[in-house]
Order: C-alpha cells, then sequence, then structure tokens
C-alpha cells in the first residue's frame, strides 16, 4: 500500500520509519528541498518530493503539519485525490480540525498520536516512537467505517495504543493532561521570577530537582503552547476556571490553618496520581 | 571533632555517613532501639544510644528530627550541653524554628541542606547525598561568628555549597521553589481527577510524560506537604496569592485572544526557567 506523509518533522518522520518498516511504500512531501533530502538519505520516505501531486498515487495520507496548516493543506490536495483516498491529521487539537476537514472531505479521520520528544524536525525522527504509545482517533457520525478501519490497521502496525473517542471529548481531556499543565508549569515561573531580586537569586540557587520537574513542560517551545491555548481555547478556559477554583480552595484551607483537611486534599491527590501515571 | 547527630533519617544518616569519611566521631541517638541497630550496623555512627545523654560529648549536635520535634528535642538536649556546644538543625523552614530555638541556645545556627530523594528513613541514606548540593545557613545577629564557622568547617568537608541569609529570606524563597510546587502540582492532580468521569478516564489513558513530570511533587508525601504550609504558613499564602494573580493574567489573555502576549509570556517564562534550572 502507498501511503502518503505531508509534513516530514518530529512526528511525520518518525512515521515514515516505521511505515517502511512495517512494508508499506511511503511518499513524502516537504515544503523544503533540503528536508525531502535528509528524508530520503536517512530511509524515512522511499519518495520525497516539494510537488503535493507525487500524494495522488496514496491510498492513505498522514498530514503532519503544524494545526494551522492542516486546512490549507486539505484544501490544497483535494484536486488530486480519488475519492476512495483516506486522510487522516496528527493535531494535537481536534474538534476544530475535525470541524473544518470533515466536510470538505468524507474520508477523513481525526487523529492525535501522544508522542514526541523534546526535539523537533526531521533530524530528531526516531524508530519505534509510536510503541506502547497512545494514538487517539476521533471519528464522527459521518465518518465511513471503511476509513476508520484503514488508519486503525496502520496504527495498529506501528504498535500504538489506540484509542476512540469524540472530538469533544478528546480536547477536554488532553487541555487537563496536556495543556493544562503548561499554563500551570509556566505561571510557576513566572511567579517566582517576579519576586524582589535578591529573594529572586536565592531561589535561583536553592531551586532544585521539585522546582526542575513542576517547571519543565511550563518552560517549552512558546510557540507550541501559545497554539494549544488557541486551537483548544474554550476546553483549556474550562479547565483553568476549575483549576482556580482549586487553588482557591488550597489557599482557603491554610487561610484557615485547617490542617487535617489540607492533609486530606494532599492525600487523595496522592491516591489520584497513581491513577494518571505508571511509574 | 566529636559531632552528635540526633534522628538518624535520609538526612541524618547520610550526613553520619559523609562526616565519618571526613574524620568526625559520631554519635548517633534515635529513639528506635532498632534504627539504632541499623545506623550501627551500615556504619552510619561511631556509636549509636536512645539515649540522649551520650550527646554531652559532641562539640557541635545536628538535630535531624521533623520539624515538630526541634524544639522539644533541643529543650530536651540543654541540661546535658556545655555552653559552648553548638546546636544547627536541618529544618525545611527557619524562620518559627530560628524564633523557638535562638533565644534558648545561644550557640543555634539554623540550617537547612537542600537534598532528598524519593526515599526516607536510615534505610535510604547514602553517601555523598549533599556534594555540590545547596546547604543554607541562616545565623542571626546574636549567634556567635564561633558557633557558624564552625558549622561552616563541617558542611564544606562534606562539599555542599553553602548560602547564607536571613530565616525570612529563606523561608520566602523556599515558599516560592520548594512549597508552592506542591501545591501547584497536587492541585492540577486535583483538577484532572475531578471530571465528568468518562473523561477522567481517557485522561488517565492519555497522561504521559508532561503530566507525570508536573504531578510528581504534588504526588508526594502528604504530611510533609501539610507541614511545609504549616510551618511557612504566611511565605506560601503569599507565594500562593502571588500565584494566583498571574493564573488569572494567563486566563485573561486567553479569553482575549490575546495571542501575542501570551506568546510573550510564555516566551518570558521559558527565558526565566533557564536561571533557576541548570541542565
Amino acid at each position: 500500500m502507498n501511503i502518503g506523509i505531508i509534513g516530514l518533522g518530529l512526528i511525520g518522520g518518525s512515521l515514515g520509519l516505521d511505515l517502511r518498516s512495517c512494508g508499506y511504500r511511503v511518499l513524502g512531501v516537504s515544503r523544503r528541498e533540503q528536508v525531502c533530502q535528509i528524508a530520503t538519505a536517512r530511509g524515512v520516505v522511499d519518495i520525497a518530493s516539494m510537488d503535493i501531486a507525487i500524494l495522488a498515487e496514496a491510498e492513505v495520507i498522514f498530514v503532519c503539519t503544524p494545526i494551522a496548516a492542516i486546512l490549507p493543506t486539505v484544501q490544497q490536495l483535494i484536486p488530486y485525490l480519488d475519492p476512495e483516498t483516506v486522510l487522516t491529521d496528527v493535531g494535537s487539537v481536534k474538534a476544530a480540525v475535525v470541524d473544518e476537514v470533515a466536510p470538505l472531505w468524507a474520508n477523513f479521520v481525526g487523529g492525535h498520536p501522544m508522542a514526541g520528544t523534546a526535539d523537533s524536525g526531521i533530524e530528531a525522527a526516531q524508530t519505534e516512537l509510536f510503541v506502547s504509545k497512545p494514538y487517539v482517533l476521533t471519528p464522527v457520525e459521518t465518518t465511513p467505517a471503511t476509513a476508520t478501519a484503514k488508519v486503525e490497521e496502520i496504527i495498529t502496525n506501528i504498535q500504538a495504543k489506540i484509542y476512540y473517542c469524540s472530538p469533544q471529548d478528546h480536547d477536554r481531556a488532553v487541555s487537563l493532561i496536556s495543556h493544562l499543565p503548561v499554563m500551570v508549569s509556566g505561571t510557576l515561573i513566572a511567579t517566582c521570577n517576579s519576586d524582589e531580586l535578591e529573594v529572586v537569586k536565592l531561589a535561583q540557587n536553592l531551586a532544585s530537582s521539585g522546582f526542575r520537574d513542576t517547571s519543565r513542560v511550563g518552560g517549552g517551545n512558546p510557540e507550541l503552547g501559545m497554539m494549544m491555548a488557541r486551537y483548544n481555547r474554550e476546553e483549556l478556559l474550562r479547565s483553568l476556571h476549575q483549576y482556580r477554583q482549586n487553588i482557591d480552595k488550597v489557599i482557603n484551607l491554610i487561610e484557615q490553618e485547617d490542617w487535617n483537611s489540607l492533609e486530606q486534599q494532599l492525600q487523595s491527590n496522592h491516591a489520584a496520581r497513581k491513577q494518571f501515571v505508571r511509574e
């Protein structure tokens, strides 16, 4: 089967490596000639081109561009596609993407592989990036079962763990476990950095592993963080408002010196975390 | 030189191991016979006893009990001490401890080694735990320079990085980089765990390294978290109020769809983190 990948960064490139290992023929498209050359040299794709027309041959196409480019990319692709061609994307928000793309292309299946590294770009592409990682698919009522089945088969072959849900439930869940942490963690940095100069300097010297871990995602790629908020605005706002209410509860318990209730809350957090994190 | 350690847990035990390596004679006291036996067997101390009276021989004594036990421990010790004996503690808050202990014992130097592991107890004691880690000393106006110099010499020998500041500045700095993260991180867990059941289950399945790191300290020891709040209440409340104001700013930027300012804030967080974390 010919599989197309448009956008040869970390995700697109890593998909290419694994799909070729599975025996698929991979056609890659990038806007940059240099990326096409690296992709070919690294064996990420069988053929790479800056010309989107080569994807006319593909049965399934993974759109691996940044979120903002998904819709224009699909619009650009459509003239070249056979009606049976299945499109899927890898964007980290789903409702905004599915609402725009599904009306344009019936055989579209929203997708989100929950895999990544601190690095990005074709150079960071690696084999087996998706093994045992969650891969969410968000088909909607109008999505043909055949299209979903085709994407599922491919993702099963790269050994990801598939979850199905609505685009809305996806966005709500990732607003909690992925986008909220960026804001919570970034705001911790902002707060530590805004005290009197002498205290900030001391804090910088004393910060250790607890601060390091809690601040990691908040110190990440600023553009990516902004895009999360932009494309998942409603769900992130909902999560942030809920979070602020919970911060108010903690402040209140400490102001009231209600140490039993505070310890109970911390106990409940301790227990709940085990359901989210398998260490 | 004879050095006393009272409280043979992770910190007290690790101090013992390193102090003996430096050639000091270490006298250890624990309330539990079993801990005394393990301490002797592991070479943490030269002599271990449940009887505080053995510390009469010590020139410098490290009080390594939990914060709540520091004052009663000092009161219990005083009858056995030569007036020249230097006391120091390892509590993670300083103003509350120094305010209580300094009036009782002139040769007291507040201390806080910023080293730890996820484990606790004598079994977790390890060599070189303090090497290159911050170790804060908080002498006050009434502290004799000779007492401070004696503690400094010992800490220099275990290769910790010494910082001097007032008890208040210490408490403010650790409220920011150590105690605030516990509340911020724990509240993230509480928020993710309080949505509709189906969304919570999906979130549990999708949570990955970002959530894992951001939630780590919030899922830690509940009693320790409560104690931080209890003994550093004022500074933690001050930090939490500032944090909530900053969360409100982020909410406001997202509500106003002011993506430029949000990206600038995230950029500023990204840059500021490098001053706190040396990776």
